[in-house]
């Protein structure tokens, strides 16, 4: 058997291009002990990959040239020499920017598809979802009447912060790059307000909106965008800070001139590490998966096909193309 | 009986400059029902003066072109018409950069001169040592065995954020801008290493003095050095925002590029409003006067003279000049 697989093949300077990967194909290993092999069924582009292609290391290491991209995939086994493990299980992880994964089963997570179908593993009811979930749940910490403004609202995290924040009782409102996804996020995830920031003052759009000004800012763009909802906290708030999906590409990247405004709302600015919240998942994906269930909460997936199209996939995070749940099937 | 009074001239658009301000005089009128009339003995040159003179409200409203300058002041009641007050008794507020004041007591504070000189009470005993107290304490919550970094270390606040982190068993680290301010806060103030950031590169400096980074970050000063500590926190580190010295008189400022290190840090960056703590200011007064009774705290004083020199008593804030606490004696 042969596995297909996108090895880093330089580290970007500025966007990540097609030719910072390399396609590469190598026979399967047989496995040892202790080891089983998943056939990769589903990949997940998330913009944390743009982070794990510079070298050093922040909160995990970066990918080594040469190395097979790291990325969350899931999967089904299909050989096992490891006693928690079963040939038919399905399973996600860091299984790698590849067609095939030999794993120690370390980091790895089973599915219960009875929560929702694989690829929702990855989404909803994977590190997209647990990050919407905590982040607003542990960190943002909202409160019945809060008011709570999400950017980059249609991607998977922004989508599920903004259908929590609602199921709370917030007030929700959310930017997004085009008609099409605000249109999204007010008639499919119930948001209050939605902004398309390519065409209105986000400022002004924000000072209509939340006239007692923000409570919750979850950022997952960081950017221009971070100043403006800087300058309209309400007292009190708390800013999460996601990402900065704006900026992962661009060196310097953008320093919010605007960070003091946190001391005059009396609030505090601080992120979302995902992993952190591990030992506590499965409340979070019973609570979502039900959530799904009765309707409450809706999810969008856009796929692409063939791991050839993983270097021009992940390109479409950051120019905004994708719609809905980023995802390769192999 | 005359007062005289610096009024703002002009907002400045970068540097404060001297023609920001004109120096007038008038006859002082006689004071009516309620009201008191203060004889000013000392002002207080703060940093935050510098945000006052700006147009819009942050916390509290610019100051009117033409009205005289916002500013902290300790003076002696001469005459009084207010049941609370009584002639002879010495109080400390927003008394003005004037040589007079008619109050009519609202936000007064009166002054325990067993706690200290009158000056004290407008330094250590004062909004700077509030500001350091609950900046400290309330915000940064040390704990025994912390590293706590402080910038703008020789100032009042620094220096008293750096000798409460002392008594409150941490270990203390502060950058200032001469080796004479260095030494001093390592010989009279007990520092544990101070850096002097025109000379040494702090970073390196940082990574040598806190091997295992920083639990809190005090900053007074902004700009690349708030950048370079956000590079040295420690998980679970807290940066308190007091103040901005080096950008108060740039537009834009200076916005830090490495704020997502609070996120990979599992930290915080709050601030200290110290109005917030008023009604515990008397403990804060005790804690800090027994503390300097002891020894266990020292304060520095440098008086300019007279209120023709306020203007450029002003900017000695900005360039560094003043060593210790800038007062003003009229």
């Amino acid at each position: 058997m042969i596995n297909t697989k996108a090895v880093l093949a330089s580290r970007p300077e500025g966007m990540v291009k097609e030719s910072d990967f390399k396609i590469e194909t190598e026979s399967i290993r047989d496995i040892g002990e202790g080891e089983i092999l998943i056939q990769v069924k589903t990949l997940s582009l998330d913009p944390a990959l743009r982070g794990w292609m510079n070298a050093g290391t922040t909160y995990i290491k970066g990918v080594e040239i040469g190395a097979v991209m790291r990325c969350f995939g899931a999967g089904e086994i299909i050989d096992s020499k490891h006693s928690d493990f079963q040939t038919g299980e399905f399973v996600t992880g860091l299984l790698g920017a590849q067609s095939f994964c030999i794993s120690d089963g370390k980091g790895l997570a089973k599915c219960d598809l009875e929560k929702g179908p694989l690829s929702y593993h990855l989404g909803v009811l994977g590190m997209p979802g647990m990050t919407a979930y905590f982040g607003l749940l542990e960190k943002g910490k909202p409160q019945s009447g809060d008011t709570v403004f999400i950017s980059g609202a249609a991607g998977i995290v922004g989508s599920t912060v903004g259908q929590i924040a609602k199921i709370k009782a917030c007030t929700v409102v959310g930017t997004a790059g085009s008609d099409e996804k605000c249109k999204y996020l007010i008639d499919e995830c119930g948001f209050d307000f939605a902004i398309n920031y390519k065409k209105e003052d986000v400022d002004q759009a924000l000072k209509k909106h939340c006239p007692d000004g923000i409570h919750i800012f979850y950022d997952n763009v960081g950017g221009p965008l971070l100043d403006t909802a800087l300058l309209n906290l309400a007292k009190g708030a708390r800013v999460v800070i996601c990402g900065a999906i704006s900026q992962y590409n661009k060196n310097p990247n953008y320093g919010p001139h605007n960070y003091m405004k946190i001391v005059t709302a009396r609030g505090y600015i601080t992120g979302i590490i995902v992993f952190d919240f591990i030992q506590e998942y499965p409340k979070a994906i019973d609570d979502i998966s039900s959530w799904l269930s009765s309707g409450q909460m809706k999810t969008k997936e856009h796929f692409v096909e063939g791991i050839d199209a993983f270097p021009n996939a992940l390109l479409m995070l950051f120019t905004g193309d994708n719609f809905g749940k980023l995802l390769l099937n192999i």
